[in-house]
Formats: structure tokens, sequence, C-alpha cells
């Protein structure tokens, strides 16, 4: 699709904003120009990348014991308001049905901007006894926002098109603590997959999921030094089963209202992973998720052209039945163009093959993350290849570990915390008294992240605001 | 999910709607408990039917060079409201978002009833030159409809849950009437998959898509001898390039109009492949769509019961290595409820185990599709498994395919053909021509389902309207 107009520099990544959104379009991940504000197009490049990072979130919850499910989008208002916290987190955002074909409906009908009120109704049918627990169902959908601030592909929509969320049920609150712990570590296994650090904490109460009695969060560190939340896990205690009257019968015979708990991943998973491997020169991407793994370039000149095609073709073939996503660029392209694109594309792996490897029976490997070259024998090119893939993940994962680890900058005062959360993650002493929380979310300017759900020692540091002594430092950032 | 409910007996499948029902609350594909009209909720089982199904389908399409996306939901008035013919066919089954939290929106958009007009205007800026065709994009989405004719899980809905839409852009009306035989192959060999046999015909001028040239549609005969329409294959000419502005440059330098199609699987492909296949027992499920292919019961006596479980474990192990999705039912049941409970689920495969098998170093397998019970060594447990589903496959087609044909009756008159479509298809004489085809339709008090893609011979015989000769027979049905 009009590939000739691509071909202007990506601006430095440096320049964040700028870099995100021509990358976006230069890499062929979104269309921005959808005549609707907030709403995009997956291109099938990006597309591609979204079933890789899919599948793997799906293995995970597979392999942890949830089944996938599908519940309606439409939620009957009476429904939807029952819950009354839940609602006030949400009205404002709600788009409405109110008119089938050209007549009003006799319900207004919620497009869901998440599923409880839509998912708990059936629970209700469907929770009887303890012996139904834990009951771990999930589903990926579209959800709506009504977004009056600015909107942004992957991290700010009106329609979420890829919201991963679960829901599950158990006996107990305890039973529901340990849900959500399985859950962080589930996200965090799923962030290791696409090689993107995160950070782990308790959002203040403040900032909690409406509905929820906590909520923990995952989130992932932006090249401007922002905080991209990408992934929450809700102990929902069991307000919503009261709302939702979902009881189940103990052991003891007697009905006992369930615990629940809900979590939630969408596009912004991609939005991370592209944005903090990206480099100037374009994507840079897990070989996992990658929908090309390996480009091969032939390197032509007029003697040899067919035996440096057939040997490139060979090792294709050799790739593909090994599982790789191969590809070979034999455009009329200079070398050059080739590596321009795909390099902008991502791709992990080059291959090069000439006249002069063939002779020494070698390919050239360049690595996209390092630039690194080697040469990588032909007969073991699936060894190679495939291990390589294992050192550019590692690589690009501990690469932004290091990045993360060092912009997390622990403060002693409010001032160095203002001075800091432009940089990246301020942490900063709290009593856990909300009056002093919410003082110094006022006095910084910007919001307390959240309370590291690792805390590092026991020193006894003061609250910056009430002065009382605490062991408990936590994370201020700004936040998208 | 209180399976105790769920052993009273299934009707009959002669009475397909109770059944059929039935079948899909008993076996746990849907549950029709959702509180709006026309919405339903997939059961995981049901959902993992859909998986493997539409696995197929991504399959079939990818290999054949369509490349998935992902188009917005929400369509804006005024775009939708583009081509004439098409809204008119559409414009009172649309819903409409008004609100966004408590204020109207501006422009009043669309839940897409099917995604021309959201996909067009991308393809207006997408498509410039000859060199950019075929463009073949698909996506597999949620769509709605504002029913108010009688709903019915996967076959009628408000919301369609699992919408498979691919849109191609080419230079000339041939490519694109090429490209709709290429779509009315895949999905021959879609539903060659699924083990149900189909029906290929041209729709008449009356019934074909709003705005399109002509429709080719795939349809199966249901238990009841009504045709349920699984696919349907537009060309569009370009009909929507003029309204849409779809242009490119030919290889000449001039500007001309692209041509289209557009191609449709809904969920409807897995309520054929479950009613065609069904049985009084419950499911019957082609092996590569089961979500529990083989079920091992143990046979378990006082003595011996522990080498009999450590083999059923060895063969799960066993199958699982070799990709087979196998369960053990070790459960305190009755062996006759385990039957009963594994019938309904639709396992193609169970496999007994006892003391005595083992002696034998035997299983015995039982097939669910014709009762055969068979002793596999268990040496050769793997290929006797995978043998035998591929047995399956091809028995369940070709009983599907004798039934079909069965039911489809030549006809001489109208008369008949009243009669006959009370139990399948009946074919008819048609001179073509309009009038003839409506007074028939008339006469007869059901449609003209459409003339075969496939004409079997060049006999002269006569409309039975006007008496004119013709050498083209028509399908008539009733339909869903």
């Amino acid at each position: 699709m009009a590939e000739s107009e691509k071909e202007a520099a990506l601006p430095p990544k440096e320049e964040f904003s700028d870099w995100y959104n021509e990358l976006l379009w230069m890499a062929e991940i979104m269309d921005v120009r959808y005549p609707v504000k907030g709403l995009y197009v997956w291109y099938p490049f990006g597309f591609a990348i979204r079933r890789s990072t899919y599948s793997i979130i799906r293995e995970l919850l597979d392999n942890s014991g949830h089944q996938e499910t599908l519940f309606p989008l439409l939620i009957p208002e009476n429904e939807f308001m029952k819950e009354a916290e839940h609602i006030k987190g949400f009205e404002d955002e709600v788009y409405w049905v109110t008119h089938g074909g050209k007549d009003p409906l006799d319900v207004p009908l919620a497009l869901r901007p998440t599923s409880e009120t839509a998912i708990y109704p059936m629970y209700k049918i469907w929770v009887r006894s303890h012996a139904d627990f834990p009951l771990k169902l999930y589903q990926v959908v579209n959800t709506f926002r009504y977004e009056t601030k600015h909107t942004r592909p992957l991290i700010r929509l009106r329609e979420i098109t890829s919201f991963k969320e679960a829901h599950t049920v158990h006996a107990t609150w305890e039973d529901a603590e340990a849900q959500v712990k399985e859950a962080v570590e589930l996200y965090t296994e799923i962030y290791r997959r696409l090689a993107v650090p995160i950070l782990r904490s308790r959002r203040p109460d403040w900032d909690k999921f409406p509905g929820a009695d906590y909520t923990d969060a995952i989130d992932a560190m932006m090249p401007d030094g922002k905080t991209l939340q990408v992934g929450t896990c809700h102990h929902l205690g069991d307000n919503f089963a009261k709302t939702f009257d979902i009881t189940y019968e103990d052991t003891d015979g007697e009905q006992r209202y369930a615990h629940q708990t809900c979590y939630g991943i969408s596009e912004r998973c991609i939005a991370a992973t592209l944005s903090i491997h990206g480099d100037d020169k374009g994507l840079v991407l897990p070989p996992e998720i990658a929908p090309v793994q390996v480009v091969i370039i032939p390197i032509i000149f007029k003697k040899g052209a067919e035996e440096v095609l057939a040997a490139c073709k060979d090792v294709q073939a050799r790739l593909r039945k090994a599982g790789v996503r191969v590809e070979i660029d034999a455009s009329d392209l200079r070398p050059g163009a080739k590596y321009y694109r795909w390099e902008m594309k991502g791709v992990p792996l080059r291959l090069e093959i000439g006249p002069r490897d063939l002779e020494n029976n070698v390919a050239v490997a360049v690595r996209r993350d390092s630039g690194e070259k080697e040469q990588i024998p032909l007969p073991e090119i699936e060894a190679g290849v495939l291990s390589r893939f294992e050192a550019i993940h590692e690589s690009l994962y501990e690469k932004a570990k290091a990045g993360l680890e060092s912009r997390i900058f622990a403060c002693s005062d409010l001032e160095e915390v203002k001075e800091k959360i432009q940089k990246g993650v301020a942490t900063i002493p709290w009593c856990g008294k909300r009056d002093c929380g919410l003082a110094m979310e006022d006095k910084i300017g910007a919001g307390i992240l959240g309370i590291p759900l690792e805390q590092e020692g026991n020193s006894k540091e003061k609250c910056p605001i009430c002065g009382e002594e605490t062991g408990t430092r936590v994370y201020v950032a700004r936040t998208y």
C-alpha cells in the first residue's frame, strides 16, 4: 500500500510522541485516518503482531486453567446501572445505543466499557456450589470508552479492539486474593515473553477500579519516562456478588456470597512493546511476535546469480520447515533500500547470501537489535537462527530492564520527586494515610502510581507530609 | 456448571427445533438466558468449537493470499448513508449509537451490520495503482442486526459474534468475477473440512446483496429440510468504487474505478455443522473441531485399578504428544453416565481400558458417529487413533452428502415443488425472466433459492409459468 510514500525518515526516538505516531504509520501498524476520532484501523502487518501477541496471552491463560468464552457487547441499562460505585466510574464514558432501525429501543443498551455487568448476571445463574470453584473465564473483545481526552492509537482509544478480560469466582476473600496474585504473575510472564520489564504495584485507594476492594497494576515505562498502565488485577471482594446476587452453597450447606476478581490487558501491551524496543530506524520486534522473523537478501552479481537465488530458496525452505517465518526480498531495490524497509518493520534477523558466502558455505546474519554481523555456517542454519532468536530476546529484555532500573529514582523529598519524574519514576516514603497521599500528589503535581508489591527493605523513613515513620516507599510517576 | 441439571433426555432429532435448542444447552454451546433478546453467551465448550472452526477458516484464507486486518465497529452516519441501494437493504436493521456519556453525539454512529462503509473510505486512500491488486483483506468481527424476526442462537442473531468478512479490490470486472469463483471454492473447502456438504447457487436478482452485481451463495440443508445460508460471495462491480471514489492508475496511466468483491461467513457454519452431524444422543463432532477428541474411560475393578489408571495416563500422554486433545474421565460416575456425558459432547472417539484389555495389550475404541467398537493395540495407539479420525471425518461427510442428495427433488410442476419442499430442496425449470420467477415464488409460497452454479445438462425443459424452453433448473426451498 503506497510503499513509495513511506521513504521519509522517522523522527528520532528522543522525540517520542512524533516518533511513535510516525512509526505506527511507516511500519504499517495502524492507520489513523478513519473518519471518527479515537477509532483506528489495523494494517495487516500490525494485525499480524496482534495475532502473535494474543497467542501468547491465550496460551498462558489456557495453561493456567482459564477458559475462553464470549459475552454480548450490549448491556441493558438496568443491569449496567446496578452497581453504584462501578457505574460512577464509567457513566461519563459510556456509549449508548438508543435506536434500532428508526425505532427507539425500550431499554437503552450500553456498549460495554468492561464486562462485569454483562457477565455477572450469568454468573448468578451458573454458580451454585463450592464445587464450581474456581470459575476462571476470559474473553478477548472490543470495548468502548467515550474518551474526551486526547486519543492515541493503541494507547487511548474509543474502541479498545483487543481487551482481554478475565473474570473469576471463588469461595472466600482469601481465595480471590490468591487469584489476584496468580494474575499478577501471569501478566509478568506475558510481558516477559514480550521482553518488556514492568513495575508491579497496588494502586492507592482513590485510584482503584470502581467497585473493587483493591487494584494491583502492571506498568511499563515508556521512552519519555511516563508510565503506561498495561494490566490491572482487581480484587472485587463480594461487592459485585451482593449486587448481582451471586451465591454458592458451601460445604456446610449454607448459602454464601461468592468472591470475585477480574483482570484485564489491552492492545496497550503492543504499544509498550513497540515503544520500548524500537529505535531511530523503526520497529525492533522480539522474534516470537515478529510477523517476519528472518528476511533473506540475495546479494546478486551478474555471475552466479542463479546459484545465489537457489541457495536463498533452499535456506528459506529449511527455515520454514523449522517453523521460522521467513521471506526472501528478491525485489529490484538497492540493498540499502531493502535494509531500510525491513529494519523499519523490525525483522529480528537479516540473512545476506552472496557468491562469496556460498564459496564459504555461510550466510551473513545481521541482528536488528544490535547491528551485530556474524557468519552462520549454512549446514547449521536452523540452529544458528533459532539460537540467535533466543539471544535477541534476552538481549532486548536485559537492555529494557537496565533502562527501566536506571530511571527509578529513590528520592528523599518532594522537590526531588518533582525533578526526577521528568525522567522516570520516583520513589518516596508514604505513611499510607489518604490525606498525606493526596497532599503529596497535590504538591508534586503528579499521581502516586502505587505501592510496589515488592518492598525493598524495612528502613524507617519519614512521610514527607506528616513526618510519621514508615517502611513503605511508593512510586510516583507521570502517566499516560 | 450445574452438570446435574442436564441429565434430562434430549428430544429426538426428528423434532428438530426442540432438539436444536436443547442440544445447545445440554452440550454447553450457548446459553440463551442473557437478558436481551437475540444476544447469547458462548459457553467455554462452545467457544472451543468456535476457536477450532475459525482456525480452519483463517488457515484457508491465509494460504490463499488473504491478510487479516481489523476495522472499527462504529460507522459515522454520513459514510453509512452514501451507497443508496446498500443502505436501503440495511436501514431498518441498524443499531444507532446516539449518546456518549450524557451528551448527544454530533454524528450518530451505526453499529456495523457489515463493513463495506467502514472499509471502503480507507480503500479510497490505500488503493493507488494497478500494482496494488489484488488487495485481499479480511476480518473476524462482531456485527449487529436489529432483528425483528424470531431469533435463534447461531442462526438469527442481533449480535453476530463471529462474522468473517473478506473485501477484495481488483482492476477489472473479470478479475473480480474470478475472485468470486475463488471465494466459492474456498468456502466449499471450509465446509469440506467441517464435513458439511453444501449447495452452491446464484441468488435471483431480487435476492442479491444490496449494492452488488450478483451474489453467489452457499447453503447447507438442515435436518428439517429447510436450507440455511451459510456463506455469500458478492460481485460488487464498480458500484461501491463509484460511491466511495476508489480509483487506480492503470498501466496506461489512466485513472479507473476499481472493481470489488466481498464475501462472508458467520457462526452459522457452526450451526450447520452441529445440526447436520448431531443425533439423538447429542453432538457428533468432526475430530478436527472437537474440543475433546478422545476420552479415555478407565474400567476399574478392585483388582488392578492402579495398573489401569497408569495405563490410561500413559495413553493420554502419548496421544497428547501426537497432538490429540484427550481427557481421562476418572470421576466416580458409573460408566453409563460417563458415556452419556461424553456422547452428549460429541467426543469422536472413546477409549475404554480395563484389566482384561491390559492383558491383551489393547484399548477398546468406540466411535461416536457409528457406535462401532474395535480393539486398537496399545503399541500402535497413536496411529490407530489418527487413522480413525480420518475415517470418522470421511464417514460423516459421506453420510451427510447422501442425506443432502436424497433430499434434492427434480420436479416437473409447481404442485410437486410445493410438496417436495416440505422434505428438502426442489428443482424446477425457469426461463430466467424476473416476472416468471416472482410468479413461481408466489404460487409456491416459497422462494427461489438460486440457480445452481453447476447445471446438470442441457435438457430443453419448459418454464412452468410462460412455457418457454430453458436449459436451466433452479433450486426452490424453504429457508431459515
